[in-house]
């Protein structure tokens, strides 16, 4: 079996996370993008857990956690059509977003 | 198949992150831990990509990233004598830690 030997991990915070709307048509556009992907192999779509101790980060609305046999199909996974129709679709509801990228050791 | 509903990340930035005996130390301590956990499902234990975009933190030492079926297979891990022996090894080597815990949704 092929080594999923690369993790990307993606923090969004809403703009206006309690709005139902914003966040079906952003639950909708991420589900597609992630489903449609080539090169995704785990995947991962969550919303805060309820863990409570003080290292927690619970603040964001959504979590991306998907993971790649390789940089390389990560990189082309960052420019897949999918990708970027989602980011045209969905940029505007977010305020910040944060990046993880790890490679395996 | 039992599905992955629970994403557990957590980045660790180590006090001397180029300190080699350090960093050694520490992977070996989270990986015995990882590896004997009998929860844990899809694991990764990895360092900073060499991904550059604005939204990307490169800035921690270590990422785990794991999955269970379960929070309350989370909640289990928390406790297990493998974990608290990690901490009890290994916290000394952090100063910092965040943990983001998601629910596939």
């Amino acid at each position: 079996m092929n080594k999923e030997n690369f993790r990307h991990t993606v923090l969004f915070w809403l703009k206006e996370p309690e709005n139902q709307t914003y966040r079906s048509a952003f639950e909708a556009s991420l589900k597609r993008f992630i489903e449609s992907s080539k090169y995704v192999q785990n995947k991962h779509i969550g919303v805060p857990a309820k863990t409570n101790r003080a290292v927690i980060d619970a603040t964001y609305t959504y979590c991306l956690s998907v993971s790649f046999l390789s940089k390389e199909d990560q990189d082309k996974y960052q420019d897949e059509p999918a990708h970027l129709k989602f980011i045209e679709e969905s940029s505007k509801l977010w305020r910040k977003v944060v990046v993880y990228d790890s490679d395996l050791i």
